[in-house]
């Protein structure tokens, strides 16, 4: 097993009691990190690169994506941003299009996207289902998704497809296509919103889901103050995610539970919507990750540190708190602890950044400052 | 002289009476782009490539831009992000670091922003003084400004520096600071808003300016609607830069005017301010720009695709109008005819995306999508 020495890092954002390290090094071996320390003080190793100055954080950990499907929406998106509604398509024609992709088609469009979050410095992802709505189609999009990561999510509770009647599409899910999903998800999820899932569907499908093994994750509250964010607590769910309208009983309920609010201010950014208030759910105390939510039809990026530069401007983070919501609380939110943190014993996946601070994430909107990204250990991207 | 062509090209955006070509292929010989059209009459060329289906636009001309300067101010973003006023420093920080570096940081310093902004498309850039502030420090910056670009900019006249007279310095800026500025800029640009100069003196500064040659150009009605917008149109300046609060006149003017109205939408992103409003500068028939403000106070970004992204989402444009403005608007905010346009005679400047139509620069927002760039005839970037 080698061991790789990255010394000369001017800021090493640990997410760690250590907190910020200045003038640190990072010693890895094979694919988790060794040691971490004062670059004075670090142990030789069979390699060593220096960063030169440069900043150094955790991988991003994206933890709520819908990767897998086929085709585009950017005539919707256009549409949209004129002010016109755009009556055809919408989730439908994803499906439509996911449905006739080959497996070999959905592959290569899904790894597109992966290495394209990769690039951007994303180490760790989650992926959700929800774009086949078949039983066939729905496994088949998770046996592809598992390929990637083994943070799967079995989401065919995302909508009732089109000329479905919404009882027996229910029991679909709860029947056979969780049956046959199950094998290849660790997690269950459900739209629980207006024009989606009411309460007791919601209720129902993760009760199944549960049954077969898989654990609870909600979308919730996007649309409006709904019953999500309640019933997610109630499941214990790792995370509900979107929580764009929060009562106070809401943020209470998260304060008071294991269940982290992801933020996904993507969607916001591309569908012209209210932003999440993160202020409100940090001072409450309750645990937020931010991700990415890509997807083709109403956040369709793959870039964490847009997520972050959003949230300073739009949600009232400090680039601080973006940047820990982004790595550490992505991780929190998939019930993680060998990631988001760059401590021994983690994995080693981190970010070389075209910067002396994490706060240019925020302060250097849309400039693509991922220098290089270790994963697992392996350093991809720029040798320097 | 060799030629190249590029085929394959899914959708072309010509910026001209030809709108967007399908299927398409350019011709480029030597600097110039020699022929434009569809891929299946296109003529044979020295070397080929083929983009596989790519869209191709114009290279972004980015005619705002403060890149010469030492330091960042990246503490100054973080607490004003935390809604805290950070007292020490601001444009005078910078201005004592650009002073304090050498030539080589300087150019060095510049070279690394140019080169961001060019693997993020830009292939035309305006670049202005304005953090030396004394006779010697502006026209050092000019001479290194020089060195990258030909659309150079003094701005003396960028705030009055710390501990100076203001009339002192007004005669300073009109007198010998212009003299020994004149030789190497082409535009003469005042800061007039609250705060930097009133209407006196900015006449007083671009009469000085247009007798040493320059042409002029304005920051106007950023921080609220004073009198820059109408001076802009009174001394046919080129642009009117910010047009954040304006009136019914002020729009009134620009639009019968040359003078093109250039939108700045990451300094509202990074200040949190209220965005302009592009569509009712659009309706009412003024050229609108769209370019980065690359400062490291107010908007340090290189990058196009996000302002594209920002204008799309917050001032009402469509992406062809904000992609237009990012292209052709800011080679009108610059009087050139060469560049901006992807038409036999122009420069030849091209942006290969990773996406197959324009519109994915605002669908897909934060994604680095610029695979290749072509400068005055050279393929930079990926060659596939």
């Amino acid at each position: 097993m080698s061991s790789l020495l990255i010394t000369g890092i001017g800021e090493l954002v640990t997410n760690d009691d250590a907190g910020i390290l200045r003038a640190a090094a990072v010693v890895i071996e094979g694919e988790q990190i060794w040691w971490t320390g004062p670059a004075a003080r670090a142990p030789t190793a069979d390699t060593c690169v220096d960063v030169a100055g440069a900043a150094v954080i955790p991988g991003f950990v994206d933890s709520h994506t819908h990767l897998i499907f086929a085709g585009d929406r950017s005539a919707e998106f256009a549409a949209r941003m004129a002010g016109n509604t755009y009556t055809t398509g919408g989730i439908n024609s994803t499906v439509a299009a996911t449905r006739d992709a080959s497996d070999s088609d959905l592959r290569s469009a899904t790894a597109r996207l992966v290495s394209e979050g990769r690039r951007q410095g994303t180490t760790t992802f989650e992926c959700k289902s929800g774009y086949g709505l078949s039983v066939e189609d729905e496994a088949r999009c998770l046996r592809i998704a598992e390929e990637f990561t083994s943070e799967t999510t079995f989401l065919g509770a995302h909508v009732v497809p089109a000329g479905a009647d919404r009882g027996d599409y229910v029991d679909l899910v709860c029947g056979p296509m969780v049956a046959a999903c199950a094998g290849h998800a660790r997690w269950i999820d459900v739209f629980c919103d207006r024009g989606a899932f009411d309460a007791d569907e919601t209720r129902t499908v993760l009760d199944a889901g549960v049954a077969h093994g898989l654990q609870p994750r909600l979308h919730a509250n996007q649309l409006e103050a709904g019953p999500g964010v309640q019933i997610a607590v109630e499941y214990g769910a790792a995370s509900a995610d979107h929580c764009t309208h929060l009562t106070d009983a809401d943020v209470d309920a998260l304060a008071g539970s294991d269940t982290v609010a992801t933020l996904l201010p993507a969607a916001e950014f591309c569908t012209r919507s209210k932003f999440p208030n993160a202020r409100r759910l940090l001072d409450a105390g309750v645990t937020v990750a931010l991700a990415t939510d890509c997807n083709p039809g109403s956040a369709y990026t793959t870039s964490m540190p847009l997520c972050i530069a959003l949230a300073v401007r739009e949600m009232g983070m400090t680039p601080a708190e973006a940047l820990s919501a982004a790595t550490e609380g992505g991780a929190r939110a998939l019930r993680r602890d060998d990631v988001g943190r760059v401590v021994a014993g983690a994995r080693a996946d981190l970010v070389v950044l075209a910067a002396p601070s994490h706060v240019h994430l925020a302060y250097r909107p849309g400039v693509p400052l991922v220098d290089a990204v270790v994963h697992s250990g392996q350093w991809e991207g720029r040798t320097r």
